[in-house]
């Protein structure tokens, strides 16, 4: 019974590499993860902080959903697993990092998945949940190349925030914007007009 | 009178260099402009139609807001004039036109009108009227500037529409999202970093 008093019947979709476990718990972990992710960001929040306000052990957590970062993925329900995408570009030799990642992410929006991905932007943009937005850009998609840009020492969260810029701006003028040509422009053209500029901001000089 | 019955006053801020007109007739052009604006856009949207629509002479129109663009600029109803900006941004030497105009842009989003100007960006942004902001971005702060970079010749609009990814991007990223250490940056140390990217797009070699 729910809270409404009637019987309803829970059909899930079969979920692949991980156990199902019982839905409302799940669901209880995954609404309390993106509550605390949206309000504290995602360093200061803890997935024992997490287990304990969903009522479960943070071994449950980690069994369900592995590490923090996948649990905030999950949270976020993207409709793509970026680790895919991701691992490609975590494989590139460092002088091909800009044209790389520039390639994956245009691969994305240009998918089947593509408008989900840039409606949920949208949405954090416009609805306020920046701090998701923010978290999946700096912890998920650009933490591991942060760990390979720092040089000189502390220069790698400047370098990862101008990438972040260049391709939130992509993403606006394609996609929402679409302003001509860059929305008709096959994404070759676009790869070799701006990937010198998220290498130079990964790696070149800055002042 | 006004339409619910009741009389109203009128008080207006003084309009410098205008005559001032009927307040209601003013109105009415906004109103048919800003429609027609979003609707077809700013190519394709004539100021006789405006005109015709509003119920008034093409000649009056002009009359009380000048040109074409400025009856945009009159009807989105921006916190600040862009063109006071822009002049600056022309008179720039071509090989300083990025770090121009990025410092322009940048001291209007510092300036006490730069919340509301995100904020109208934001709004545009989530609620579908992006006809407005794209014609905003290549017709009025972007106009002056292709003429300038056409070269080689046919090149001008994607180079503006690039230097418009990485501006909106700007935007997103320190004033929307927020990231760190972008968001708390003083702008000489942007301008450093982003004006290579700019006037490469303005005027370097993009393939």
């Amino acid at each position: 019974m729910n809270r409404h008093g009637t019987m309803i019947v829970v059909t899930e979709q079969p979920r692949t590499g991980r156990r199902p476990g019982r839905p409302d718990t799940r669901e209880t972990i995954l609404a309390v993860a993106r509550a605390k992710f949206a309000a504290a960001g995602f360093d200061k929040t803890s997935v024992r902080a997490i287990a304990t306000q969903a009522g479960v052990d943070s071994a449950l957590v980690h069994h369900y959903f592995g590490t923090k970062r996948e649990l905030f993925v999950a949270a976020i329900a993207l409709p793509t697993d970026p680790s895919k995408v991701l691992d490609r570009v975590a494989a590139a030799d460092l002088e091909e990092l800009g044209a790389t990642l520039l390639g994956a992410v245009l691969a994305v929006w240009d998918s089947e998945n593509g408008e989900s991905v840039i409606a949920a932007f949208r949405g954090m943009i416009s609805g306020g949940d920046t701090t998701l937005i923010s978290t999946f850009l700096m912890q998920i998609v650009l933490k591991d190349i942060a760990d390979r840009v720092d040089e000189p020492q502390g220069s790698a969260p400047l370098r990862v925030n101008l990438v972040a810029s260049q391709m939130a701006g992509l993403l606006v003028t394609r996609h929402i914007l679409e302003l001509e040509p860059l929305a008709s422009m096959p994404t070759e053209r676009i790869i070799a007009s701006v990937a010198p500029t998220l290498q130079r901001y990964l790696t070149g000089d800055l002042d």
